[in-house]
């Protein structure tokens, strides 16, 4: 993939534009997403301990500062006098991935908090490794003989099914849904949350629970964003086409390019973007 | 706070609703957002055991897809056929929060994975709690006193001085902004960043490091929906008023009228509704 840097939080990718029936090649810029480890040092008992205890993903840039706007909002720390340093900690090639937070000897933690609500990872799970293998889990690639055709039309009325569909959103505006869709384009459920990750987790878990899984005949439709963890839920499931009305993370890419998902975005007023995956796509 | 159920997934609130300089009060349903615990029992050295492995805000519903859903699509179970029984297992008053997962004996989980990778309370942080006093971070409730005085025309302006200085967006419509502005309207600070609440703690952490918190004569202003977390994260911030251009959820409305705080939703086209505080703007 070219990483051609275009703005702080953003690189170019090649995407196919597709406008009805014209199908262009261009690059087009992404939001970088990538995940951050938070690691906390502090004494406990006389002795120095540091603990991981967050991963999230992020935009890069401006990472001590959401270390520790993390840290005070969280209400693990409450005043900046009471850290000793903050500097980035991982390995190559991730070096900028890990943040390390050293609070002075003498400052009080609320441990049991610590314990109760955050990742008390016993090892670095990011360090040393790429994002992909480090958050990967264990979803398989998916196989190039599955669904060669979805037409580009039917991805075209993906969202007016979804409007058709989709109950709370009109009322309170405030719900992301996930759709399964065949590859005719007929609905076959459709969840919505506050999370659209937990949008995904619903729809899956149905068919999960319903024996239906592998999904390999289906498309998988996002009212929002697609990020990375989206895609790789999507990928456990073996479903092979993911479309968004919204723009895709540059992790969501390369998660869909490396698992051999078709990826697009921007699923909306009769065009989209291919990001990954083409073949699939009937144009 | 009125509770009439709507739709299942959500409620009506009393809101004001401002339109130029045309105050309304009106009922306006919004979205319910509360948290769930996913517990899970498996058997280590032949004895059962169980442990909440993810805390997540969501829509209640379909809690048991969802549950099943996220030990699917995160690597833990791979086949229902290793699921013993799913259950809620809260204690009374949100005895809908807590699901808990059995897996059958002789179901081999990758233990390090839910080490690494997952929340690992040894005590339920949610059960027979409120989910605010659950989930609040000892944020202090603010003081009537603070910023009574937002005009409404300054809460009109907010979305076209955030297009003027939200830069990656345009180039790649994946990222969330999270900006601070004075009471007057001008902007303090901006931060984007593909996870809303990372654009929120980049944000505050900025002016945490810069020594310039409590934040009490300020606006937070987000370019997506208002969650739970991102109104907990301002109040531990002590910003008294927050704008949101979308939606927000039923418990961000439910924290903002704990704590205090102002919060404005759908801050569009010249028009928002205020679900807390209206004492702080000038209509």
């Amino acid at each position: 993939m070219s990483k051609a840097a275009v703005k702080p939080s953003g690189y170019t990718v090649d995407i196919h534009k597709v406008n009805v029936r014209d199908l262009q090649i261009e690059c087009d810029a992404v939001a970088v997403e990538e995940p951050l480890e938070i690691r906390l040092g502090f004494f406990e008992n006389g002795k120095k301990v540091h603990k991981p205890i967050s991963i999230t993903m992020r935009s890069p840039g401006d990472d001590f500062q959401l270390a520790a706007g993390f840290l005070f909002t969280e209400g693990i720390v409450s005043d900046p006098d009471e850290i000793d340093s903050i500097k980035f900690c991982g390995k190559f090639p991730n070096n900028k991935n890990t943040v390390r937070v050293d609070v002075l000897k003498g400052v009080n933690l609320d441990l049991k908090r610590l314990e109760r609500n955050f990742y008390t990872t016993s090892s670095c799970g990011v360090c040393g490794k790429t994002s992909i293998e480090a958050l990967a889990t264990g979803a398989k690639v998916l196989n190039n003989e599955i669904s060669q055709n979805v037409s580009y039309s039917v991805l075209h009325e993906l969202p007016r099914s979804i409007s058709a569909n989709q109950k709370v959103f009109d009322e309170t505006g405030g719900l992301h849904a996930a759709a399964l869709f065949d590859l005719s384009g007929e609905l076959i459920d459709l969840k919505e949350d506050v999370g659209r990750h937990n949008a995904v987790d619903k729809l899956i878990g149905q068919k999960f629970l319903d024996r239906k899984l592998p999904l390999e005949s289906s498309i998988l439709f996002l009212s929002g964003r697609a990020s990375f963890e989206l895609v790789q839920k999507a990928v456990m499931a073996q479903i092979p086409v993911i479309a968004a009305v919204g723009a895709p993370s540059s992790l969501a890419v390369e998660a869909a390019r490396s698992f051999n998902a078709t990826l697009v975005g921007f699923v909306r007023d009769r065009r989209f973007n291919i990001y990954a995956g083409k073949e699939r796509i009937d144009i």
